[in-house]
């Protein structure tokens, strides 16, 4: 009788052959159907509208059939969840994660093999992975590529960059979906390695926008264990497909049952403020893993490090970077070396005098005369200092001047050789105190044959994040794959670069004035970036008259970039001689908070502007940025975020009279006025230009 | 003046397009010469016959011109060397180290590259290398092939196997050169990982014997920072050609100048003792770079081990090598685990009865559930016990019995994984107190893509041994890529399997009698080989009647091969139960020294029987083992080796009345003598027989 009955269920649940759910708010609607052929497809509307057409799943795998067709319905199931969590840093003192789960359990009939596909839809956006059961007909598998389809509903305005396996340090290109194409990029950008297999392959997220106003964003989250996600573009066809960066070999992820793909997410809103004030990637990461999160903080930090771009020092102590020196071990100093001990000792004070938590130094270890560019294996050791790098006397003086020492590791894509030496790295950096580590992967992998963005290096910075944990040390990887919210399972997984950074701007065509108004709806989704802003002198024919390079911004906007780009971890970047000649607009990096109780984006049009207001963690303060593109903006935006009743003092840094991020970026004036929550404040950006406000309570 | 003088020595010298050198012997004569297109090339002749007919010599390298042709000689020279040293571990007391060398400077014209050829020619052999000196216009390079060619001088008697990136777990296929073909082997072997590209390939070092009695042998040492050398070979043209190990992506090696190549070796000789009893190899590494060998010392040791290949316990804990347990962490007891606090006790017992240096302990760390086979990334993190071996109770009763644990670390080829837990799994062996480590390479190599025998691998087995070194700890490797004297330069490298051992008696076709007899002219060359003797219970049949398996030796061949098979470690690997019912032969193995004064082979011929006898360091005892393959075998050695005047006491083990390896193995004769240096000894070997004597000083 019990068979009977199951054998009726089975029947009818493998009728269903689809299911629908919907946002928490019902703006968004999501359809999972299986096509004729049995394979898994979806569709997403927005308030009625097409935003994904039909689109098709499925795994091809390795040396066994794919996971594609055939399959059946065997179960399917919802629930509305409502899981609000606390981060240890970040925009919000409480993220809000509400959202409704769609699980379909699905079999193929020939093979008998289980896959699921779970589906989470927010209110800003739907996200949806393959999951793969523990069963007896799947244990070990090899992915050979993932077939996920995003078939869009028109020919949208994309912000795209190329598909390398290498690098994302790309400007941003804004073309119509129709226009993709690699191939017509100039590749004179200051990127050092690039791999790219396909023209038509671009790099998630990937932010769009609608010709009839609807913002839209495709990316993923939880990279845990599995390779990047590209995408394929085809052009006529408005159809983006899922592409895994290979490893050596070609194969894409090694995995067992049970596991996981990462989320595929779909961003859709017709309000853009709604996209960057997202925190859906963080939400489908897994819990904080860390039960000891004392030891994570922000920072705020200076370093000898800018002064090594514009070419005043250079990283390597004999003064050349080429093999021929270094081999014979006879290194002469060429006098320029940036991390001598009394150059450090400079920062130190200075950091000790304006309140700064930590100075970074690169350039300190042996090694530089020759590391870059040749796929070598032994390079750095991260433990042995250049001569004329006193550890012990460094660090002893920061601690006497409560300042924290940041440790610098480059790897140079040797990964082989940082996880052979890390243990010892972590170990000297307890030895001495550093809180945490800013580390590199310029060039080459080594495994050779691995990419920045295949799995092998996914785990890698991964492993990198837990091991450090276990020294309760924090990490900011730059050069390594984009986050996709790692950062709330180990949140001393504190910041990366991983994007185009202001650096660009020092020695290359650098990032142009929008570059700042895309990030927040891109890079940063996945997590804080290490962009390292505050450049005063944006000219570097400062330093040298021949050069033509820049900042392409004005002076204000650089600190409006300390409010508009969150990271807990924030560098004023400048040399403390140019600080020293601008104290007034210093006071405001020096004031700005960097862990925040709550955010407000007033204001939002990727590549055009942003404007956000965020209100300090254990504090009453406020701060303002306003940024603005290559065009001049003006606004007015209400300060109703401010406590109702309170008075504030408000200071305005904001672009001077003829202000231009081209032929007068250093053009700036300071208000003072007194504000409350019934105030408005009127914005006057100039081109390529920003405001910065802080607001404090009067008593 | 001085210019026109220098232009006239270039112009004599670079007439000079060949030269000559001898062993200090005269009996072998290298002749080098540059061919008409400026290709170097030479030929070796023994006492005035061919041995290598003229070969050339030459580099290709990826993306650049080859270094192959189009040289002229810039200089040449020689100089006759005589550096004799002492091995912290060895066979001898003093290692004599006596060779002429020749060093050709060679240029290309048209490139201007500097290459140099550096031959050394020992009275047993030959040995050259390229040197790739520091030069303005070659720093770094990839090789993409060495094409040195080995043209023998007629069809030759050949032992081989075949050349398999990852493994060297062959039996030795004797045939004539002109027969060497793969894809005639049988493969069921039990070789679980085989990788094969070509049925002409074989693997060094080969061992090989002309027509006339001349004894060859093509090696190869001090392979650092490069892949192995395999060798393909045409068999219509007696020729050999280097072919290098590949990387996942199918480059070779990655050097920066100034570097060497490994050294390419021929041992020639009509006295196959002379090969067998050759330290070459390790002349031709560096000297010791340990400062304190003090922490080095010789061990013999017990385990828990053989137990698990004869079936009677297994290395998992939950008595199944199945994914679909391990994951859930819910593990249950099997009952058949062999690495128990209780059981390891009884090895303690029994090594400190029976006056055993150590007990290894392989199954103790979870992960053995799920190990074997699927490219798994994260299996073993080697320091976390199973729930039934306590560590700090076995090593506190180990100490109190005055015995040392030897720890077991499988990797199952994830190198990845092993290099990130590798400080940590040194660190618990401190802090226990553990001497050395048997580490495990049974498996697909991680990172996906290379090989057991690449340059990265080769990397990683020499890193280890490094980093052993700076914890003072001692390395036996199994399935690491076959020693050439590293051992030499890192003496804490105390021992390597890479060949086929013991153990393959137990669980598969086994190896032939032939099989220790071969070893020592092949595997042995390059360093000691935890080959695991000692098995007295041959035949498998006596754990479970269905099994046909056997050791191919007889009981007293098996106490032989303490001696003839040349280790500083050196196990009994017969389960304790075993030795107790044998305990009259068993005092061979408790007797037996395993490390050497001085070592005499007084009888040898590769494949057929070898006789060695051998005198303790520190101690006036000699042992004596004689071995001979399938045949039986009798002989009469002098025993001069003696001290004149002395009286010793002889115990010889002998085969018994109709011992045969095959249906008699267990007959074994236990005899006492006194013989002083005039005396000599009958040998009667049954077939696949060995004897083993020791020589005790009397009073």
């Amino acid at each position: 009788m019990k068979n009977l009955i199951t054998t009726a269920l089975l029947v009818l649940v493998t009728l269903v052959q689809a299911q629908t759910t919907t946002s928490p708010s019902k703006e968004i609607q999501v359809n999972f159907q299986l096509t004729a052929q049995g394979q898994p497809s979806y569709t997403v509307k927005y308030k009625n509208q097409d935003v994904i057409l039909t689109s098709t799943l499925g795994i091809e795998l390795k040396d066994i059939p794919a996971l594609e067709k055939g399959f059946s319905m065997i179960n399917s199931s919802e629930k509305a969840m409502d899981e609000p969590w606390t981060p240890v840093m970040g925009e919000y003192a409480v993220i809000q994660n509400k959202y409704n789960q769609l699980t379909l359990n699905l079999q193929q009939k020939e093979t008998g093999r289980l896959l699921n596909i779970i589906f989470k839809v927010y209110d800003e956006g739907v996200a949806f992975r393959y999951e793969f059961p523990k069963q007896p007909n799947l244990n070990y598998f090899i992915i050979k590529e993932e077939n996920t389809q995003f078939n869009l509903a028109g020919n949208h305005k994309t912000f795209w960059i190329p598909g390398d396996y290498d690098s994302q340090e790309y400007v941003y290109n804004e073309t119509q979906f129709s226009d993709i194409d690699v191939s017509k990029l100039d590749m004179n950008n200051g990127i050092g390695l690039k791999t790219i297999r396909d023209n038509h392959r671009i790099q998630s997220p990937l932010m769009m926008k609608s010709a009839n106003g609807l913002y839209l964003n495709i990316f993923e989250a939880a990279v845990v264990n599995y390779p990047v996600m590209h995408l394929n573009s085809v052009p006529a066809k408005y159809q983006l497909t899922s592409h895994l960066v290979p490893n050596a070999i070609g194969d894409k992820a090694y995995l067992q049952t049970p596991a996981v793909s990462p989320w595929r997410t779909i961003f859709v809103s017709d309000d853009a403020r709604k996209i960057v004030a997202s925190k859906m990637i963080f939400n489908l990461n897994e819990p904080c893993k860390i039960k000891d999160v004392s030891y994570i903080k922000p920072m705020k930090y200076v370093g000898v490090w800018w002064e090594m771009h514009v070419g005043k020092s250079t990283w390597d102590f004999a003064g050349s970077q080429n093999a021929q020196n270094a081999a014979d071990g006879s290194l002469k100093p060429s006098g320029k070396h940036g991390a001598t001990t009394e150059n450090v000792k400079r920062y130190i004070d200075f950091a000790a005098k304006h309140g700064f938590d930590g100075v970074l130094v690169e350039g300190w270890n042996v090694g530089w005369e020759d590391w870059f560019g040749n796929w070598k294996e032994d390079v750095f050791d991260f433990v042995t200092p250049y001569p004329d790098f006193n550890l012990k006397a460094v660090n002893d003086y920061a601690k006497s001047k409560g300042v924290k020492m940041i440790m610098h590791h480059e790897t140079s894509g040797s990964v082989a050789n940082y996880e052979r030496h890390l243990d010892r790295a972590f170990n000297l950096m307890k030895e001495y105190g550093y809180p945490a580590v800013k580390s590199g992967y310029v060039g080459r992998i080594i495994p050779r044959g691995e990419f920045h963005d295949g799995q092998t290096m996914v785990n890698h910075f991964n492993f990198v994040a837990r091991r450090a944990a276990d020294f309760n040390l924090m990490v900011n990887s730059h050069e390594s794959s984009r986050p996709t919210g790692y950062s709330r399972t180990y949140p001393n997984y504190i910041a990366a670069e991983a994007a185009r950074g202001n650096e660009f701007n020092g020695w290359s065509n650098g990032n142009p004035p929008a570059h700042e108004t895309i990030l927040p709806f891109t890079r940063l989704l996945g997590g804080p970036m290490d962009y390292t802003p505050g450049i005063f002198e944006i000219k570097m024919s400062y330093y040298d008259k021949t050069k033509t390079e820049q900042v392409h911004t004005t002076l204000t906007k650089q600190l409006a970039l300390y409010v508009t780009l969150y990271s807990p971890l924030q560098m004023a970047a400048d040399l403390p001689e140019n600080y020293e000649r601008y104290l007034d607009a210093f006071q405001f990096i020096k004031d700005v908070a960097v862990d925040w109780q709550d955010s407000k984006y007033l204001e939002a049009e990727p590549g055009d502007y942003l404007t956000v207001a965020r209100k300090e963690k254990n504090g009453e303060r406020w701060f303002l940025g306003a940024i603005t593109d290559e065009n001049a903006r003006s606004s007015e935006v209400k300060l109703d975020f401010l406590t109702p009743g309170k008075k504030y003092k408000a200071i305005i840094y904001q672009d001077g009279k003829g202000a231009d991020w081209k032929d007068n970026p250093k053009a700036y004036e300071i208000k003072t006025m007194t504000v409350t929550s019934k105030s408005k404040l009127k914005l006057n950006l100039a081109k390529g230009g920003g405001t910065a406000v802080s607001f404090e309570p009067i008593q």
